[in-house]
């Protein structure tokens, strides 16, 4: 197959995350959130918080892996953060299953460059994953806050389980880390957060 | 206000754009497309079609521009682009009028580079722009394809209006332009298009 027809095969396939859900409720939107737009606002706060990165961190390479990071769903769907480790290992294996299929689509070497930076993002070792991390798991706190719990109101979701995921923000960015624990103890005084 | 405060409030303020909906309807959802999950999708578009840039384009910098090029419809809505010049230049004065006050929302440094971006974008002077461009007229063309007609059928826009439109992807991709000539021909063929 020509490249142009395998790119834009990739480019038809991945559309299919706009209709992928995730559990957070958009403010002003009555509805839920999908995966293309997550992976949009992620991108737009990784230019807007560049300063807070960790040294190190590739501010363009951390784009790349926030825009390509939540592709594995087109097949594996989102599965909650605080869902049991079972559901999370069986979520690992099928995207990785995904991500097989989905980068296999893009001629060869460009396939092999999708899945460095998914890799990359899911290993968590270098600085620009653990800022692109920290992305990840700090949009939907913004998120929840600004709709006055959302999903962790619905899914009764206390201060200590947040904060136990806070952890992963401070260790790419310990301004993003203070600021998520700062939100979560406020979250706890304003009553949107049961304490535990 | 410190310069963290401003990045968030940003961050918030640009979240609206996912409820900012376009003419395009999506396959397989039965919704039309918002504006940030475009954004995101020429993203994707920008790095999968990479080697179909003109000479000198700056591929990071096509990132940033697409990723931002839509926060001015938060304030002036989404135009469809067959509307008449005097609706385009009312949208034009709102959209500079947006830009003014989205983008000061961040510390003023930031705030600098996401307004040459955006003004670079409009001028399509460089490589970079055109190609963004480019990008930005083909996906509603792709979208339309897939749904057999979209926004085409719903306002009776016929082959030659699409053609004329043409003329700015082809300036920014010889090969991006020439796919679609063939895809609007294509979609004459198949009667989708009417052809004038």
């Amino acid at each position: 197959m020509e490249r142009l027809e395998q790119q834009l095969r990739f480019i038809a396939e991945v559309g299919r995350l706009k209709g992928v859900l995730r559990q957070t409720m958009l403010a002003g939107l009555a509805r839920r959130e999908n995966s293309a737009e997550h992976s949009w606002h992620l991108a737009l706060m990784a230019t807007a918080l560049a300063e807070h990165a960790p040294p190190g961190a590739d501010l363009g390479r951390v784009t790349q892996m926030v825009l390509i990071h939540d592709l594995v769903e087109i097949d594996a769907g989102d599965l909650f953060l605080y869902a049991d480790a079972e559901q999370h290992e069986r979520q690992e294996a099928a995207e990785h299953a995904a991500a097989d299929r989905i980068f296999a689509l893009l001629p060869a070497d460009h396939a092999g460059q999708v899945r460095a930076l998914w890799d990359e993002f899911n290993e968590r070792q270098s600085p620009t994953a653990r800022f692109a991390r920290a992305l990840d798991r700090l949009q939907p706190m913004l998120e929840n806050l600004a709709v006055g719990g959302g999903s962790w109101r619905e899914h009764g979701v206390t201060a200590d389980q947040v904060l136990a995921k806070v952890e992963l923000i401070e260790d790419g960015s310990a301004a993003l880390g203070q600021l998520a624990r700062d939100l979560v103890h406020g979250a706890v005084a304003a009553g949107i957060l049961a304490p535990a």
